[in-house]
């Protein structure tokens, strides 16, 4: 028999205590790396983090608000390592705002996330923080390519 | 109030659909780079893959059985890609069996994982899972420093 596995509180803490590790990883660049360094023709750090921050506020909202709007992870104004994280701080507020305003009912009905996904509500929050871990993954790998600690990974 | 996110069922299929990915990533490694290639001194992809096997397991039998065992990951009989997959595939069935042995009561009771790591049966498990998709993360870098197209991250 199928019982439960994780609560929705406890999904809001395992993703918030995700967040804290990756605001440590974009901490953790020098600031021209973090905009500048890459291996293998990827992205550099603060385009991941600015994925990462257009899925998981815009991404809440369209579940809450019933509607499907085309992803966009442009974030022009995002200039400075100070810039993300402070857009990152507001975003952790935001979540929790707008994760709590999902009803039990929700979580278990489809939501065609960014017009592209179509998936139950559980399933796409699943992927916010699967994708998060994802592209930590592979700063942490800058991290150690350019001589620098990572956090430890385990620390949330 | 909070309710259920995930299901003990969905944890698991949840758990496999990100094993079969992670397989993937293992048979788009080349031989030798499979067990020679790296970046910034991190360890190749075959060593991450066989502390992966290490963990998944191992981790589940002690569950089962309430006991805690020194973490071993080393598999020196695992010299090939092939001999890779084979215990993935080996271990595919094996989480099946032991996980299905979880009561709903042990979910939610500590353990003291490899007798390192106390903590509820759930957040163990839930670790195992972000474990594996912080290095299969690493290993989409190495891939792409090999000029290799990595498998699509969505894909199950």
């Amino acid at each position: 028999m199928s019982t439960t596995f994780l609560t929705t509180a406890e999904f809001l803490e395992h993703w918030q205590g995700h967040r804290r590790l990756t605001r440590r990883v974009i901490e953790a660049f020098p600031e021209k790396e973090l905009f500048e360094f890459s291996v293998g023709g990827m992205r550099p750090f603060s385009e991941l983090a600015k994925e990462l921050l257009a899925i998981a506020v815009p991404g809440l909202k369209e579940i809450v608000n019933r509607e499907s709007i085309p992803f966009d992870e442009k974030r022009e104004n995002l200039k400075t390592k100070a810039d993300i994280l402070k857009a990152w701080d507001e975003s952790t507020e935001l979540i929790n705002e707008y994760y709590n305003k999902i009803t039990a009912e929700r979580f278990r009905e489809n939501h065609n996330l960014f017009g592209q996904y179509e998936f139950p509500v559980y399933q796409n929050l699943l992927y916010f923080i699967d994708n998060e871990i994802h592209h930590r993954g592979q700063g942490y790998v800058y991290l150690r390519a350019l001589g620098i600690e990572p956090p430890f990974f385990w620390e949330r």
